[in-house]
Parts: structure tokens; sequence; C-alpha cells
């Protein structure tokens, strides 16, 4: 029986199964079916997480450290995709998707959500080197420059805005001539100066060179085709909830989420679940930044190591 | 006008810092009497802030990156001690100790929690060196090896509970001989086999050499003087909450603390009057770790950028 299952590899789950194995936790495995790292590992540049400022180091360079720190303790890692978390009595069956499965005292699910792709040509290429699903990321990359926004709903307007602080300006593409975003969030665009409204329009492609984005080509509703010269185009599609390995054979789940799906936690990172715990981006209002996922790990693994004392 | 009086220059408040230039806002001021770093400066070595893994450092060492990099979008510091906090229709008065004052848009409280000293011989000088308030941080340094603890509180027993599980042999030393903690964590630390009671006695005076603790003096009711050899003594007499600023001339908080004076957030790091934001260990439930404390002070900034965007 492991003391402690922690479910993905990001930055929360590396920092739970830190804490969790320094904390003197002596069978604590991590899963997560590639290398451990998390969406980071995309990024070409970090500059936010605090004490780590070398410029020129991409997300992949920046896990480097991370991987040999967090497994310097006994953390494991099997390279298993779990496919269901369940309660027996008073511990966990995590069941993998070959059909195995493992008994556990405590698990902390860390599988993020994913920020949907909108399918336009050159979005995965230049996903992380011009393409981007983070204001707060990567807004700062741009600062005093034009970029373009992409989406319609309360977060792309949300995030149009706080970009709008920053760069130069900011045009948001979307494809209705309205908007899904509260009232109060879209007026307050509208009477920012440097947001401009592309409506009715969608992106047929994000051009670029070696160097990183260069151009957006829109398509208006008429099939007309133009060019949008920004070295920066921000993804605002909708997010992925990444809870599957939460859900029940009838589709319910074993500890409680809200309507995105995003699991409710307190500042403990406790579910309603006992012995349950979630960290990262997929729990609610989390801020999607490393530093904020690998402090809901610590946080996870001190209260993991908590709840198994209690036990005694 | 500030756009965001930052009051503190730990790990919270740096970071804090960092989210708040670098997502646009253009008067930011941290105040922080001396050089901004935080409790985390004392200690003699980190290797549990994740990213941050080389042998040998020190925490100034560490903390030396956090400054070029929150200072380096913005963020100014100004070294004056804040008496008072207030809120004045829709803005914060803050006012110095100099009584001088400043407005501000939005304030994030990160003025920490501090360790209280149990007053005994060389427990300043062999702080960080021996002396330790934190389990979760030291502990493994003691790993395999015997260490004490001073005290007879929840935490102090919860602590003890937690170091019995990474060192060899743990004596909790208390001067009384029943304990104030409740009675199941007393108890569970008494089935514990590697923790043994030291009880009507105090530690007069730490021992150490160039490398550190080597033992504890410890003075017993009849008034007998013995020593323990341990390499590590953690004391847990209590804490004091910085909350000072917070007060008003009545005695009463500007929001709302829990019995302890911990200013009560919630998971966005609102505190119960809006604008005023709180991070790190001056919160409930914070788990005093340096990657947690930065993760709030990014939080606060976000939650603090997202209010301002929201008075538009």
């Amino acid at each position: 029986m492991l003391d402690c299952a922690i479910i993905g590899g990001g930055p929360a789950g590396l920092t739970a199964g830190l804490y969790a194995t320094r904390g003197g936790l002596k069978n604590v495995t991590l899963f997560e079916m590639g290398m451990p790292g998390g969406q980071i590992t995309q990024s070409s540049e970090i500059e936010n997480y605090p004490g780590y400022f070398e410029h020129g180091k991409t997300g992949m360079d920046f896990m480097d450290t991370w991987q040999e720190q967090c497994f310097h303790f006994g953390l494991k890692h099997e390279m298993k995709k779990v496919q269901k978390v369940q309660k027996a009595d008073e511990h966990f069956v995590v069941t993998f998707e070959n059909g195995e499965s493992t008994l556990s005292r405590t698990v902390v699910v860390c599988t993020g959500s994913t920020p949907k792709r909108a399918g336009f040509k050159g979005e995965n290429e230049f996903f992380g080197k011009g393409v981007s699903t983070c204001a707060t990321c990567d807004g700062f990359f741009y600062k005093n420059r034009p970029v373009a926004v992409l989406g319609g709903g309360d977060t792309a307007l949300e995030e149009a805005y706080y970009l709008s602080n920053i760069c130069s300006e900011v045009f948001v593409i979307h494809r209705r001539d309205h908007f899904r975003a509260a009232p109060s969030t879209v007026d307050r665009a509208q009477r920012k100066e440097n947001i401009h409204f592309v409506l009715e329009s969608t992106v047929e492609e994000v051009m670029g060179d070696a160097m990183g984005v260069t151009g957006v080509k829109i398509k208006d509703k008429s099939g007309e085709l133009s060019t949008l010269e920004v070295p920066g185009l921000f993804v605002f599609v909708g997010q992925n909830v990444n809870n599957d390995v939460l859900k029940t054979n009838d589709g319910s789940f074993i500890c409680d989420v809200n309507e995105a799906g995003q699991v409710i936690v307190d500042l403990s990172m406790r579910t309603s679940l006992e012995g349950l715990f979630a960290a990262g981006d997929i729990r609610i209002e989390a801020p999607k930044q490393v530093v904020c996922a690998a402090g809901d790990g610590a946080t996870a693994a001190l209260g993991a190591i908590s709840y198994i004392q209690e036990q005694a």
C-alpha cells in the first residue's frame, strides 16, 4: 500500500512528491505517462517564477532542476496512465488503463487543465513562440507592442483587458458579433481605448519565422482575408479540466466539483473526500501559475502527511 | 495614489510585487524597513524550494535572485515602517511610523508571523545552525539522527510526530508534567516508540561549535542539569502574528481575523475588506513554506489587478 499516490507530473505533482518524501512518507509514487514537467515545458521563456531569472532559458531547462530535486528524497515515478481513483473503506484504489491497480492511503490529484486549441494553421507549430494561452505568463513579453486575442467569453475579455495595460494595442478577434462574456466585462473592454474588436471573424493561420509569430491571417464573414501584423496571439477558447480520473462509472465525481468540473478545495487543498487532495490547475480558482501550483503541491502533501498522522 | 501598496518584503511580498508590476500596474511600492528577503534569509541551507537545489547555498544566497527579479519590472521599495492601514471611501490610507501617509487603490499585507524565542542561552547564536522553528523546513537535515523539541502545545506535539518519521529519536522537552495539546495529539505522540518525553524540564542552553549545535543543556524541576547530545533543537513556544498594521485605534481589526489573529482569506487571498489582500504566514492555514508564500503573493497580486479592473 502506498502512503501517497500523486497523479500528474506538473509543478504541483512534483512539489507534492518533494514535500511528501522529504516529510517522511516512505512509499510515494507519482504517476505520469511521459517525463514529468507539465505544460511549462512548452514555454520558450520563463521570468515570473521567483528565484528563476535566467534570460533565454526555456521551460524545459527550467524543469531540469525540479526533476533532480523532487526525486532526490525517494519519490518514485511510474509511467502509467491512471484511469480512475476510488475510495474503499479507509484507503484508495488507483486503477490504471492497463487494468492493474494499486492501493494508497492518500491521493493527490494534479492532472491540471488543458487550454483548448482553436484549430487554425500554425497553432501547434508556434505554440510557446508567439501563440499563448496565458496572458499573466506571457503578456509582458509584448510590452508596448500590439497583440491579438482570440475568443469571446469572460476569460478572453478579462485577459484582453489585462493585456491592454501592458501592450500597445489589443485586437480581440471573435467569430460572432456579440459576446458570451458578462455585460459589465464587455462594457469595460469596449471603453478601453487600446482594445479593438475584430468581430464576425476567425483566425485562418498564424504566420511566423524562426524568431516566432509575425502576423495573424483573419477571415471575415464575407470570406475576405486580411493580415494583422502582431508578434503575439493569445487563444482563449475554453479549458478542458482533466478530471476524468475522479469520475465514477455513472459519470458522477468522487468529490465535489464546480460547474466547470474544477475540484472544490479549501485552503489546505483538501477535497470533500477525506484523504483526497487536489493541487494546481484542476482546482477551483487556480491562478494557473507555476509558483501557485507548486505552493498547492506542497500544501497538499503536508495535508496528506497530517491526515496519515491523524489515522495513527 | 499607488495602484498597490505591498506591506512586508518576504517571499510573499516580493512575489506580489513581481506579479503586480509585470501584470501592468504602474505604481507599486513595497514597504519594508530592511532589505527584503524575509525569515528565510536566516536559514543556513534550503532544499525544499522547487527549482533551487544547490548544495551549500544559504537563505541569503537564495534570495539574491529574487531581489533582482522582483524589482526588475518596476516595483519600488521604500524603507518605511507601516503603522496602520485604513480604508477611506474607495481607497486605502497607509500611515507610516513617522506620521506620513500615502494613498493606494489596493493593499497586499504580507507581514508574516514570527516564531517566539524561548530565551535560552545560545538560541540566537545557533538559530539556523541547529536551532529551528520549522520541522517541515529543517527536519530532513536530521534524517536518522536524534533531535529535541521544546514546547507542549499542539504545534510542538504535531511537529514532534512529523519529526519522528524522519529522525531516529525525538526528545520532547516540556516545562510541565501535562500538555496543553489536544488529548488525541498527546495520545498519538505517546504511542510513537521513538518519541521520548522530558517533562518538568527547561532548556538552559544550546551548545555547539562552528559546525552547529552539538547538544542541549536541560534543567529538571529539582534544578539538576543534564546534557542531551543532539544536533538539532526545534523550538515551538508560540507565534506572534504581525497584524498590528491592520489594527484600528480601538484595537479591532479592519478585516476579519481568527482567534489567533491570523487574517481570514479565501482561495484568492481576498480578505473580508474589498481591495485588501493577505499573503504568506499572516493568513489562516499558512503552511509557512517559501513556495506557498510566493504562490500566495502571486495570487494576491492577480486579485489586486482584477479588483482594479473591476473598478474601471
